[in-house]
């Protein structure tokens, strides 16, 4: 970012038209990288996890699994301002897309968990998501013999705990990346891949300074960064990264979202405030930037991110081991 | 049913020893017929189906498809005594098993709908289940890019309506049968597909007459009976049948549920109050047939009926088109 606007402010010193600048750039030089294929370490491992990613009885009702918040038909989201937690509670904020989550910095959008790892066993036991508990998890997994058997191959051993499940669901998430974009196309050399407008969409992306925090192979998700830096935002006021840090400094600090797939991971922001591509950048630019873009620079802004959107996850729908008759059955309407 | 009883009743009149009439049993002559592979009539329609099926924006609050609780990860069903439908609200009697559905005499527990087709447009509409109308997911599907060009793909139009999407719907459900069960292995010739213990339990399931409404491709799903032919049911007495037909007659008749893959969909009955198959078999033993079965008869049972598993339906997970700026988003938490 720094060495970005240092050269911007040489090129504005010397008096360089920014397009030739643009222009100018080698491919390393640019803000955004290339979003790399899984090389996936462990596959059983990662087939184990996707079972359980899909499990519903991961939840006390049976009825939420991983994938009912990050639909993986669905961009690794729900489409949902805030998602929707057992007995119908109104989640506090927005799914994050599960997609190229393992490039953040840290998951969840404080940030409180350091790995996918450590995330995966959060909602299992939120009263508020799946409203289940760890041991009751492994109870219910070890009951099912089918799992005894794959945890068995994975790992060695018939003794499931939770540092396996979430392991597994882990490995699994590792694999949801989206190679292969149109932009990262276009990044690799294929001119064709993006037209003028994505491009000139992209030079503005860059020129704004969109690029400053949504950066790197997942064009954000690396940093932290307060919403309402300019201008106060109006929405839902979450404290944000403070709640994990106690810092004052980090109120209304959110790690910056990803903005692969960003077509389809809608509704946006931490509160899924902002329904349309269109608004979420109409806000960003006047709370994040202090500029208001011109319907023209909008859709430009727009046509851009598009271009990120790239292969989905591409897997037969799991077919989940059945339970024994000691598997503790849901209770979705219990107490 | 009345010819197989005239075998018996000549059977026993002459006093040939069962196991033997069973022996010589050619293939047939036997109760349960085979599955058959799908014919699929127009590929493109049942693809436009599948993604329909996993569309949670079919529901007021974007978060319920067919799939919640007719989930193919799990034998078709959600595993749930009743389900869950919107708001959380309890449903008044258990899914059945999508799988196979197509060799129903009607569709529902009732058979109130006449065929797939007519099926889907229900759950849709229904304030305790999906909680939309179909006028609503015709404008939403209407508004969205990548669904019009499908549609138009397969009807030839782009005008979308409830016909084409109910059709659709049911052209892809029509797919999911469930071949090549260890059973269906044996009945083609296969005689090691079973085990003795298998093998004696189909014998005492014909024998004691399960196979009088358990019979047909689907083991069930061809007839409606009532619950409680012997003693009367204990369970939630839903009117069932005489809801459709205004018979007092029809009280507590229910369709016959299909007995194929059900290790997997658990639990049983139309009301789920049977957790396991072992209850299940003596709850229909002591109701309809008036037998009290022992363990080991009981266990002979389960041991066949678990050889009715079949080959789950195999597929990519559908990516789901991307709403539009003008899409109406969904309304999970609105009156």
């Amino acid at each position: 970012m720094l060495k970005r606007l240092t050269v911007l402010g040489v090129a504005l010193l010397i008096g360089l038209p920014m397009y030739s600048l643009v222009q100018a750039e080698a491919p390393s030089k640019e803000p955004i990288s290339a979003i790399k294929p899984a090389k996936v370490a462990n596959p059983a491992m990662a087939e184990l996890g996707k079972k359980l990613f899909f499990d519903t009885r991961l939840s006390k009702s049976g009825f939420i699994s991983c994938n009912s918040c990050h639909n993986l038909s669905m961009g690794g989201t729900d489409n949902l301002k805030t998602s929707i937690g057992h007995n119908w509670q109104k989640g506090p904020i927005n799914s994050p897309t599960v997609l190229n989550s393992s490039l953040n910095v840290a998951q969840f959008w404080d940030g409180r968990a350091a790995d996918l790892k450590e995330q995966a066993g959060g909602p299992i036991a939120n009263p508020g998501e799946m409203a289940s508990n760890h041991a009751l998890s492994v109870h219910i997994l070890q009951s099912i013999p089918g799992y005894v058997s794959e945890f068995k191959k994975v790992f060695g051993t018939d003794k499931i705990d939770i540092d396996k499940v979430t392991a597994s669901i882990a490995a699994f998430e590792e694999t949801l990346v989206t190679p292969n974009s149109r932009f990262d196309k276009w990044l690799a050399g294929d001119k064709k891949a993006l037209n003028d407008q994505e491009l000139a969409g992209y030079k503005l992306f860059k020129e704004a300074g969109c690029s400053g925090c949504h950066n790197g192979p997942a064009v954000g998700g690396n940093s932290f960064q307060k919403m309402g830096l300019v201008e106060p935002y109006k929405g839902n006021t979450n404290d944000g990264r403070s709640a994990v840090t106690g810092k004052d400094a980090d109120r209304f600090n959110f790690k910056v979202p990803t903005l692969r797939n960003v077509e389809l991971t809608y509704p946006y922001f931490h509160d899924g405030e902002a329904a349309t591509l269109s608004e979420a950048v109409d806000v960003m630019g006047r709370l994040q930037l202090g500029r208001k873009f011109t319907a023209d620079e909008n859709a430009k802004l727009v046509a851009f991110m598009i271009s990120l959107t790239g292969e989905q996850p591409s897997f037969k729908l799991p077919q989940l081991p059945p339970s024994s008759d000691i598997t503790p059955r849901p209770d979705p309407f219990g107490k």
